[in-house]
């Protein structure tokens, strides 16, 4: 299946931090895909804006390095690569004073579609946003990007806000979270709602739970004593997979843009219920023979940061009354893998004599590694026997079939929604408050008891009592594989 | 996936009509064919009974040959060929004299397993009947097997379950649809009732409708005089189409048996609406410049008969009121292609601007000439551009993965079925008869009205008013495909 691909208009895209991590393996890697598959001509401007004094040949040198690194096309599209090179520029930028915004002034035009990108620390939005106001940069079709965190709580979600507020409208601002971009979330769009089938089973009369983990295998390592500071509940689970969560259980929108979905995620978000202490796991990794324990890497041998946590979640409303969310995340697990896991209710009864069962459909969402959707379906076991049955899975994705498509990276998707001007796949700050709302008294209820986090195993599924979180229930977590 | 078999116990198999067409196409066949996968071992005796005189070795010789051309793993079974072949035995017979019965009785034992094949004319089942009774030839674990056609009409249906029922419990009648012995209608049973996520979107609120197509390319041929005193109503819909719709209408039953299952089937059929005659439409196929038409090959210029059948049915209960079931068979058609299509409802709503839609799931069941189970879902075309959505065919028999398997044919199930005495996929006495009290008004009415089969072109969909009775609905006929 080819993709179709309808251009954008012609645009600036100024990265601020564009020197950094971020711009280096996403940003400019994405950009270069999207303009390989002529998504946009080369009247396009891309700005890396960064403190380090560059000319825009160095910053061209700079962003060829990192296409050879992060994206495998580079040598098979030399030409492509002299092309988009020559659409780079850079200005250097003193982030808090004066120097080279009016030069940055003179390489963007307010005519155009103008995405500010800052890939910074949130303590320079207010200068930014501030200082591309000032300088009369920003012109009517400007947006602003920022990425995670957005805060650490409700209070500092709620200033940051406000600062953007200052300068930008809400439709102005893309708050990004990358999950979002993932093909396969919007695959679970178009499944929910573009088929008659799943939507009339898509509550607690026939669904019995749903799992969320985000696992990987790396520790905290050179930035422990930054994730010192907020664990995983703030790294994970406020953002990443409370919006997982708000795609599975909202209501269905009208129709399918940026308010209407956003209204209804926020919805889902207020109606997440407090949870209770004994429904909190919280891990760190232990040290093994040839690797550090998380309070080493943290740096912090008192540390009561947690590297893993497992919940147990519920919403109150009518769809899901009785339907736990078990979500989890954490680092050093056995495997790198990000799956939502759709678990049906057992057959009620099975007509089958001697089958020995139980069946259950579970849909399962694939985020990583390898991305995809599967329902579980009970079927015949071929042959001209008795009526035997076995528990197949079923591609709902045609990941085979789209082998040949170039799946894109969430960033070249989101990267274009901001060029295009579409908020559905970006945060609303209300839902960024609302979720710091729902996480602030969890995080403070532990601290305040000086909850100590399990240690688990490196390569394992995480503490034992995170899988008690299930068995008390009488269920257990899909196994963590990639 | 490879097929486990579980063998049967030692039995003995008299085919009466044992050198006719039905035992050389599909009975030896099949038979040899569950020998080959050891579902049986080399103390079975099978033995043809006929009016020719034949010994045992000729008739080993007819089976031979038959093998040769309707068993393609001859070739590479030789050995098995000839333990196979050592099993059989054959017997002269008078069906409604003496001659030979001593001889069968010498044959075959009572304290075993025995099944009396009546591949003959009707005429004889009672004849048959009566002679195994007074030679005291049966045995308490012996077994009828009757094919179509069961009776004509309700009242000599009624006459040949009375005779048989002079000699015979229920228990010990098999009556034949080899169509409920196709994989793929096992596994529909499967589907329907072994998954938690079909059986509640089984039902008018999200069904629209139901399609059962048995289309032929072949016309009536050297059988057009027989065929001319039944029609395609007889010969397809009373007993073939009619199951099938059973199958897909009946309320889940509580156990997987035969009475369960056929006392569900007994209220579907029971339910059925007398179809008001604007909702019929008979066809006969005309001439070509090389083929003679349905008269023709019928010998009867003025014949009434249908080669071509199409009907718009309802059944009158909770699950099923206003979902229209479209049946239609006939000769000389597009395609050999038999096909049920569980059509549901359009999307109500799309929330995706700019969709063309409307989208549909459609659970197509196709039982020839390629069986499996296909479902059309609605999935987001690849990549990173907007939300476009595709419908694509989702394989739920896993048609290729079972490729490696030796996929049974209907009559290597349904001989099995009876050796093992599950009546489950047999019609019932009373099941044929209430279908014949379906249909005998419906014949009796456009017998009555003199109507006029609509002639149509050899090779087409049927006449122009099969189709014009779905688009008068808004509807269409699926296209009749290999």
């Amino acid at each position: 299946m080819a993709s179709r691909v309808i251009p954008v208009a012609p645009f600036d895209l100024v990265v601020f931090g564009g020197t950094g991590d971020l711009a280096k393996r996403k940003i400019i890697p994405a950009l270069f895909r999207r303009f390989v598959a002529g998504q946009f001509e080369e009247d396009a401007r891309i700005i890396g804006a960064a403190r380090a004094a560059l000319s825009g040949a160095e910053y061209r040198t700079l962003a060829e390095e990192a296409l050879k690194e992060f994206s495998a096309e580079y040598v098979e599209n030399s030409k492509e690569v002299a092309a988009f090179l020559h659409m780079l520029d850079y200005v250097s930028i003193d982030a808090t004073g004066d120097g080279g915004w009016e030069e940055l002034k003179a390489k963007t035009s307010t005519d155009r579609v103008q995405a500010f990108y800052f890939s910074v620390a949130p303590s320079l939005f207010g200068a930014l946003a501030e200082r591309l106001h000032s300088y009369q940069i920003a012109g009517p079709e400007a947006r602003v990007v920022v990425e995670k965190p957005f805060g650490r709580d409700q209070e500092t979600a709620k200033a940051l806000n406000a600062t953007l507020a200052e300068y930008f409208d809400e439709t102005q601002i893309y708050r990004i979270d990358h999950y979002l971009g993932k093909e396969t979330v919007q695959n679970l769009m178009a499944l929910r709602f573009g088929n008659m089938m799943f939507e009339p089973l898509w509550n607690n009369h026939y669904i019995d739970h749903i799992q969320i983990t985000v696992a990987e295998t790396v520790g905290v390592g050179g930035r422990g004593a930054y994730y010192d500071k907020s664990g995983a509940m703030r790294d994970m689970v406020q953002n990443h997979l409370m919006q997982l969560l708000c795609l599975i259980a909202m209501e269905p929108p009208a129709i399918y843009d940026a308010d209407a979905v956003r209204d209804e995620k926020l919805k889902v978000i207020r109606a997440l219920q407090p949870v209770a202490p004994h429904h909190i796991v919280r891990g760190q990794y232990e040290a093994t023979d040839t690797a550090p324990s998380y309070r080493d890497d943290a740096e912090n041998p008192r540390s009561f940061t947690e590297s893993f946590i497992a919940m147990r979640c519920e919403i109150a409303n009518w769809r899901w009354a009785g339907v736990p969310f078990y979500l989890r995340t954490g680092k050093k697990l056995r495997a790198r893998s990000s799956e939502i896991a759709v678990v049906f209710k057992a057959l009620g009864h099975s007509i089958f004599e001697g089958d020995t069962g139980p069946h259950r459909n579970i849909l399962s969402i694939r985020l990583q590694p390898n991305e995809g959707i599967d329902m579980t379906v009970t079927v015949k076991e071929p042959g001209p026997g008795g009526m035997r049955l076995i528990d197949v899975p079923l591609d709902l994705t045609f990941a085979e079939a789209m082998a040949g498509t170039d799946s894109p990276e969430a960033y070249e998707r989101l990267i274009m929604d901001v060029i295009r001007g579409n908020q559905t796949l970006f945060m609303r700050g209300d839902e960024v408050e609302a979720a710091w709302r729902w996480t602030d008294p969890l995080i403070n209820g532990w601290e305040a008891r000086n909850d100590v986090p399990k240690q688990y195993v490196p390569g394992s599924s995480g503490p034992e009592d995170a899988l008690m979180l299930l068995h008390r229930d009488g269920r257990r977590w899909r196994d963590i594989k990639a």
